[in-house]
Formats: C-alpha cells, structure tokens, sequence
C-alpha cells in the first residue's frame, strides 16, 4: 500500500496498479504504468514503469500531480507461432522448462507470470527459425528454485529422447536460479554426448527494455545448430552489454550476481566459446568435441546427500543431523583450502570427530571451498591433513554445487566404494589440473 | 610416502625430506629442499622446494640421479627485534591473533607452524619501525578456520583498549579463512571509531618467493598510521602483481580464491582506499570519517544463529532442527534475488511451511543470496513474496556471512523486537542504497 495520503488520491481519480498515467512534478513529467508498492519501502514514493522498461521511484510531495491516462491492459496474449520447416537447415530440439525467459510482468500485480506456450517464443523472436528446423517439448513449466532430481531426471531423458531423434543438437530453456546445479547434473547423466546441450534463460523478462531473453535464445540456438562441441553448457550474456555470449561448461559455470544479464560466470576456467551477435562461434578454452559413439545415459539419482556450509561457530552436530537422517553422502563447503574448525576455543565447535563419526558409518564426506574460485588441498596446514585422516575426501577445484550433484548421482548409479574413488577424479571435466604455482615436468 | 623405488634410493643416501638436494634428469640440474611427498597424487614424482619458493615435481625415471647437498635445517629461529619508540610517528597497536602471516613452512614435514612471536614480523619487515610507534599484543595464535565468537569478543576489547592508550590506528594480523567473518563482526561491535582498524594476513607465508606478508603488513601499517577513516576494513593485494593494496569495507569484504594473493574482493561496492607500495592512499569510494565522539563498544553475541544454504533436493527440516535446538535466528542462502522452494515436486521439498514455523516459535530468519553479489528482492516474483508473507526479512545487498553474524550481533547486544527491525536496515554500511535499475529522485 502506499501511503494515506498517497491512496486517497489514486481512489479518487480512480486510478489502480496497471494503469498508465502521468506525474508532473514543476516541469519534470514522467508517463507510465503505476506499480504496486513493494512491501518494504518508503510509502511516499510511486512507482511507475516507463516505456523503457525500467522501473522509477518519484517522491510524493505537495507539487506532485497524478493523471491517469489508460486504465490496466489485460494479460498479454500472444498468437502462437506456426513451427516451420527447412529441410536445410539442422535440426535442433527446444526443451522448455519454465523461467524468466517464458514470463512476462504482469501490471495488475507488479509481480511476474508464466508465459506457459514455449511456441509464444518462437513468435517473438522470429530469427531463431532461420538458424534451425525447431522441434519444441515443454516437460514442465516451473521457477528453478522449485526444481528437483525429479525434475533433472525427465530433462535428461527428454534430451536424450531429442539426440535419438536425430537432432544435432539441444537448446533448453530454463530459470536462472539453479540453472548452474541443473547443467551440472546433466553433465553427468548425459555422457558422450552427439552434439551441443545449451542451457538458457533470461535475467530480465522479455518485456523489459532490458531483457535478455532474445539475444540468450538466438546465440544459444546458433551454437545447438552448428557448434562442435559435444558437452553440457550455460549460454548467456558474457558482459554488460549486447554484444556476446558465452558457452560455459556445465560443471564450471556459477550465477554470480542476483540481477545482473552477465550473472553467470566460468570459474577457474575461461568460457568455452564466445558467441557474437553476428552469428560468430569463437572457441577459447579447451573442450570435449562430439561424440561418434552412443549417448550414455544414467538418471539414478541419490537425494540423500546434503550441502553444509561451515562456518565460525557453526554447529558441527548437524552433521550428526544427517547421519541420523540416514543420508549417504556430505559435501563440506568449507573455508580457503577446505577448512573446518579443529582445535577452537569453545571446543564444542570442533568438526573433526564429527566427521569421523560420519565417515565411520559410511557416509562419504567430501570437502570443497567457500571461497568459490581456487582449489582446495589436503597437506599444507595441519588442520587440513587431520581432516583429511577423518576421511574428507578434499574435492580438488570442483565447485561445491557441482561437487554436491555429482555426489548425488555417483551414489545413484554406482557403488559406494565406486562413489569414493569418483568423487574427486575427473569425469566430464568438473576436474581440471594443477595450474600455476606448482610446475610439473 | 614416495614409490617403493624411490625410497630405496633415498634410504641409501640417507636422504629425507628437508634435506638441500640435487635432482638431475640428462643435462637439466634442480637444486632444493625435498618435499615430503602430499597424500594424494602420483608418488613417482620427486617434489622440491626452490630457492624462488615455489615446488616443483620431477618425474622419478631411469635417468634421474639424485644427490645430497646438506641435511635439513633446524626450524627458523628469528632473533626478537627491538621495538624502538620514535615520538614524531603515530601510534599504532599491532594486535596478533596467528595465521599464515605468522607461519613458517615446516620442512621436516612440509606442513607450516606458527612462528608465535610477532614481534619476529618486526625483525623481518624492519621498515615497520618508519612508518610508526608500534605496540604489540598476541592475545590468541590460532589458525582463523579455528576463530569463535569468543575470539572475536576479545580483539574487539583490545581494539578498544588500544584506542584508549592513546593509538590513532589498529593493525590485527589474521588467518585468511575467516577473516572477512571478522571483519564484519568488528565492524558491528566497534563503532564511531576514532581512526581506522586494519585486519591484514598473508595467503603465503613469509619464506616463500611469493608471499605477500610483507607488503600487506606495509600497507596496512601505512593505512593505521595515517588513514583518515573511521572504519574497519580488510587490507591485502589488490592484483596479482606486487603494486598495491586494496582496503575494503569489513561488512563487504569476502575471501573468493583459495590460494591467490589478491583473494579478497569488495563486493556490489568499490574498496574504500587504494595503497600503493610508495605509501600513496587513494581513496575510490565513499567511507566513513573517524569519529570525533566515544568509541562505541558492544561485545555481545548470540551464537545460537545458523546460516543455511538452499540448495534443489535440500532438506527444509533443517530448519525445524535448528528450531528444535532453541537457535534464535537463520539466515538462508537463497538462490537468485532470494529464492527457496515454494511449490517443488515432490512438495515434501517446500521450505514455505517451516520458514513460517520458525518465525511464528519466535526466531528472526532473514534471506540473503549464494550468488554472492547483487541484491535480493521480496517483491519481483510471487515465490519471494509468499516467503517474504511467511515472515522472512530479504537483507538488501548483505553478504550472507555478514548477515549471519549482524544477526548474532543484534540478538546479543538487543531485544528480538530491536533485532528484527535493525536486521534489513543500514548500521554501518553493510547495506548499501539502490543503484542502477531503479532510479529514485
């Protein structure tokens, strides 16, 4: 609600969220659609959208008049596109998701809404169906935070059900929020892969001035059209600005900023491709090219595996948590190298026994770093090798989202003597090696 | 240990690690110290330490002859330096509390000690003694992984201790891991300071080539001695070369890279002061005065506070633990702008209903976001706004480490009602206004 004040005015020129009006504050006019007021916030201040997208906050004051000039349009309602064929071009299959990408703001409430037909994309942007013959499936249509194993299990199948098919290569459309655990997994259950698998979504909604979504889908669908490269990736925007993408490995990519286009980035690896507006694939980091041999397909997955963050004064009883949940698997984010408390001061906080406990009833303990970029190591301190002796198993440079899924599904196809060896050798390059300090000839 | 085969030839010429050694493979010669050999990796491969400090690894083949030079050295001995007092400086309490600063490689077993004494810095850095009077204090020597609330109560007493004494600046030495917790929580407990706290440590130690111990130490003691800010802040590398340092804001300060010596990044914010190696200080973004006024000393601490990562598949239970175990306060990792699950298939997924029953027991829970940087939001979709309904506080643009210990802070130091309006609300520039996509006139 705005303020009193604020509320008896809008009532009486009987103007409401969604409308389009003026403010003129003096000389200075703004023109837009009136937004709802955020729960937090000062009250004295409306909010309207301009024709640009961008939101903008005026402060009522006694100089300040309101006009309406529209009342709220409805819903948009897109015209669902005709799907085209060109025996010309190659074929890719469009796995939609949910997300950003496939909503729209929604004036009555401020908020955002999902778009529901994937086809509606197709429709806005036009140029994706010169890139490629585009088949379309929509599994589900969800906010990534709500995504599960479940969720990660049908996507595997649906693009491996695409490849059989005879596509070259895969474009999904997915939320951005766990974007980065669904490409992790996915690397790992589609092993060997024929062609491309492009993960992509939008920050900003397709109806801003801002968004996204156009330029993510099109460099996402020209690299599943003709990019050599047979991996699980991330393509979004690669900087501030609209002039590149980047493929990122699925294992290496992070979201790195809440709201920012250029949100997800490659760590500890450069991007492996860079894809320019004008259709240009540039490859700049070392990658796996596509496979001859048949797609390896394995969707067990074991959801009994828990994320834990340490932290000063952290509680190493949750571990014990977990034991006692029976889950069957750890991964510690731990702080710099792959620490955890040892000998503080309470020493109620000390991990170490705490960890043994685990690992003595079988559980697999991995440990990666909250510092996110960077390797961890299990010999320089001595607090490092007296975990280490507990049997942490020290995740090398794997991130600790990529080194918790990949926990996950070791455990759902493999033995738990299989898992431990796997968890920190390389699979699908979720590993790489030493780098810098340490010369090896 | 090594390979079978190499320790036969290492036991023949009664070599063990620590000894000054020559390893020559056809016309190419190393010379330097073995290193024991790490736990994990290919124990065929000799490794030694140069005199540059960096390790190098010799792959042990037919052609390899290996040689001794000198048995090992004893461990380091610094003589203690003379602290001399010089009235024309400024004063400056160096206050010491351990990490790799004060640490020395051990090469009898290849792990690194703590030199214990700090006032063996002074003898190494001599050029200490120019920039300032210095007083020392040691009241801990730990590594930081092993940092409590508890040491955090007694540095900021000494903090204020030193200010009473007379000093116009403040230099603690500190582990790495959990400096930036730290920080933060100083920068809670310290207020209206009178000149500026510096926390400062080292990624390397002091005996390596490339260890930063020394020109961090310089710059921080510079920042102390004539700094005209009222804040505490981080000051380490501000790039991978040797040219300056960065002093960054305590409450926006995270460790982002295992192992690089500029690790520490000021994040969504500018460090408040660039210090070159010539003792230029140039500040780049908005800080806060020294304050003219009582330093403003509030040590208490609630360490019943647990930050939880969420993560897709990840146990909502944990919060009813926690609220089971009495805790009075949880900060969640969300994804993206501040997302848990609300409505996830299987829906025993849901993190909605426990979010709103530890709120209605009585414990403040507040969001933050794991992608580190950017700022969360309760408003843009309707996940966030039935999270925000439930109870939970979106904490702006706060780290979530520095959440997590503002929230310790406010329970210990304030009323829950106190508590839970200060949480989302600036105290010391943990928060910071709107920026780019919304403007506000």
């Amino acid at each position: 609600m705005y303020s009193h004040e604020i509320e008896i005015i809008l009532s009486n020129k009987k103007i409401r969220p969604g409308d389009r009006i003026k403010i003129s504050k003096g000389n200075i006019v703004f023109e837009g659609i009136l937004m709802p007021r955020p729960d937090i916030g000062d009250n004295s201040i409306l909010v309207i959208k301009l024709d640009n997208g961008y939101n903008i906050g005026i402060r009522y004051t006694a100089n300040t008049r309101i006009n309406k000039i529209n009342a709220a349009r409805s819903k948009f309602a897109f015209p669902q596109a005709e799907v085209k064929s060109n025996a010309s071009l190659p074929n890719v299959a469009l796995v939609s998701t949910g997300g950003t990408i496939e909503s729209r703001v929604d004036y009555a409430t401020g908020g955002v809404y999902m778009l529901v037909k994937p086809e509606e994309l197709l429709y806005e942007v036009p140029e994706l169906s010169t890139i490629a013959n585009i088949s379309i499936s929509a599994p589900m249509s969800i906010a990534s935070e709500d995504m599960t194993y479940k969720g990660w299990q049908t996507i595997a199948s649906e693009v491996a059900n695409a490849f059989d098919k005879g596509a070259r290569g895969v474009v999904i459309t997915h939320g951005t929020d766990t974007m980065h655990y669904t490409s992790s997994i996915l690397s790992f259950m589609l092993q060997k892969l024929p062609g491309p698998v492009v993960i992509t979504g939008a920050q900003r909604s397709g109806d801003r001035g801002s968004s996204d979504a156009f330029m993510n889908l099109i460099c996402s669908m020209r690299m599943a059209a003709k990019g050599e490269v047979g991996e699980v990736g991330i393509c979004m925007h690669g900087s501030m600005s609209d002039t590149f993408c980047d493929f990122i490995r699925g294992t290496k990519a992070r979201k790195m900023h809440t709201s920012r286009r250029d949100a997800f980035k490659s760590i500890s690896k450069k991007p492996i491709a860079r894809i320019s507006t004008d259709g240009k694939i540039e490859y700049i980091s070392e990658f796996t090219k596509p496979s001859n041999g048949k797609l390896e397909l394995r969707t067990g997955y074991e959801p009994k595996v828990a994320l834990i963050k340490f932290y000063p004064n952290s509680d190493p009883a949750i571990i014990d948590y977990y034991v006692s949940k029976e889950y069957k698997g750890i991964i510690i984010e731990g702080t710099g190298l792959g620490h955890v408390a040892i000998a503080p001061k309470p020493k109620e906080y000390s991990w170490l026994s705490h960890v043994k406990s685990a690992v003595d009833s079988g559980l697999i303990v991995g440990v990666t770093s909250q510092c996110i970029y960077g390797r961890v190591n299990s010999s320089v301190y001595r607090n490092l090798r007296l975990l280490s002796g507990a049997g942490a198993i020290h995740c090398e440079d794997m991130l600790p989202e990529t080194a918790l899924v990949k926990l996950g599904f070791l455990l759902g196809n493999y033995t738990k003597t299989e898992a431990e060896k796997m968890l920190n050798k390389n699979l699908v390059g979720e590993i790489t090696s030493r780098t810098e300090t340490d010369l090896l000839i």
